[in-house]
């Protein structure tokens, strides 16, 4: 294992064109594997594979080398790069998909440099569950491999995805994703089908209600019940985008660098993911999350303590 | 003061007929009043003040004389009972009333007994904003006014609310009703501007994700953060009826049976609030509640503690 331990993530990386109650923005960085990467540097190395077009800068690359983050597998292709745009209403767990531009997202076609055979943990973010699976097994060695899905995969290539996640040890979705997986609107029961399925624990995200893990019977030593972390009650959430990929990115990078994984250090990472998804959504695209400091973070993770702890 | 504190509750007490995924009942023991004082009672004395009719029966009221609690404020008027019809979807957190008839509940006009003047707490449950202030206002020397209120008052009797809200220490109000009340969507700017209008502290409750306590500003000594309690991830919600009463019903009883009301004690009423939230839903109307034990309680208080408690 390195020291300290590095995670390899792999998704997407994009353009972000987007309107909240508090502005918009056009063609800001974004995508699932940047948030990841900006939100776990704060806790160990890290390592992206993407796919860029010709439109992506030396300045947007950047942004994650100035965090550390190790770029060497971001591929350069011709043509565009994945652009979103959406839109978020007053509800700031919901947004509206306006248009979705693959473009060079759309040929896709992880492949692991060697300089990242090493990896010491794997986060899958929401791609095709092929490609997810594609990755998994080029990584046989990693000791914990996370991973996120999406609605799109869930209804429409069910088969591709329970293959990927029999080979995953803790999936990270949200509350509608959870129950439409399991074909249950209790999410108890809906946690414990899921896991049926091959993870060994389940986190389900409530937006700015927080998110819980369940654990597997026997899995991770430590206690029977599941847990919950809150969200952070902000007066603006300026730019929900990311938010979830951050929480992953903070829950993953935490984990990665504490050595052992067990339900206490589950529990703290959960805590973890929780503040980097607070910061994510406090200005727009990943403007926060480039220029935190530990010690911001950590402040903050003892206002979560405080939170919810009774004495 | 009594020792222990009792605590005097006005509100419904009523015949709920129900439908949810589990199941019906017809025209069963229900009403805010008859949830808040049975879940208040493993705590602490209760005091009832409430209108029934003629088909309201000596087996009904000794459901909340068996568990101690002081019915002789209930007048029994000529005519029917309360009576409210509804139904549940897969949502547990939203109820789609099909039918309301006040009967006798139109025309409540609580009198307070003299047994009950020296009452040491005081819970207005969710009835006509001016009735609630005119109990207020015949019990000025309580410790300590908790109070609900609903949308159909926010709405169309704001002037008659906030006379009311003056005059309350508690508000305990849904996520819809606070936005609403405050008309901003944000939470915690929501709770600061229902803050302004009275209330030292307010609790927000989430349904299935809980229920956060916001402080005003030097009120309640020990802390400036908010706090939140889980909900109990339950696998059947055979009967959401009642959830918020019974929250109500613990956090007021728990806090009664203290003594002193300080941050430290209103966040373990949290805790015991969303206990006794948890039974009651467990079952059918009152069903849970009739038959607990202060150990169970405590047992559940724990499982709360793990559910967010990092060590």
């Amino acid at each position: 294992m390195n020291n300290p331990a590095s995670i390899l993530v792999v998704g997407s990386v994009a353009f972000d064109t987007l309107k909240t109650p508090y502005g918009e923005r056009s063609k800001i960085l974004g995508g699932a594997a940047t948030y990841f990467s900006l939100a776990a540097s704060y806790f160990t190395d890290v390592r992206v594979i993407a796919v860029v077009g010709e439109d992506f800068t030396a300045e947007n690359e950047a942004v994650m080398n100035q965090r550390g983050v190790d770029t060497r597998g971001i591929r350069h292709a011709r043509g565009k790069t994945f652009h979103w745009t959406g839109e978020y209403g007053e509800n700031v767990n919901e947004a509206t998909t306006l248009n979705t531009e693959l473009n060079v997202f759309q040929s896709f076609e992880p492949s692991i440099p060697a300089e990242y055979q090493d990896s010491d943990f794997l986060f899958l973010a929401n791609i095709d569950p092929v490609l997810q699976t594609r990755v998994r097994e080029a990584m046989p060695h990693v000791q914990l491999v996370g991973g996120d899905t999406m609605n799109y995969w869930i209804s429409g290539h069910r088969q591709d995805l329970e293959k990927m996640l029999k080979r995953v040890d803790v999936l990270l979705i949200n509350d509608g994703e959870a129950k439409m997986l399991a074909g249950d609107n209790s999410l108890p029961r809906a946690a414990r089908k899921v896991m049926e399925l091959g993870p060994r624990a389940l986190v389900i995200k409530h937006g700015e209600y927080g998110a819980t893990i369940f654990f597997r019977d026997g899995e991770f030593a430590g206690g029977h019940h599941p847990f919950r972390a809150p969200a952070m009650p902000l007066d603006e959430v300026r730019d929900p985008t990311g938010a979830g990929d951050s929480f992953a990115g903070g829950f993953m990078g935490y984990l990665a660098a504490q050595g052992e994984v067990n339900r206490r250090v589950l529990k703290r990472a959960m805590f973890y993911g929780s503040v980097m998804g607070s910061f994510a959504v406090e200005r727009f695209g990943t403007e926060r999350l480039q220029s935190l400091s530990r010690e911001e973070i950590d402040e903050r993770f003892n206002i979560f303590r405080e939170l919810t702890h009774l004495d």
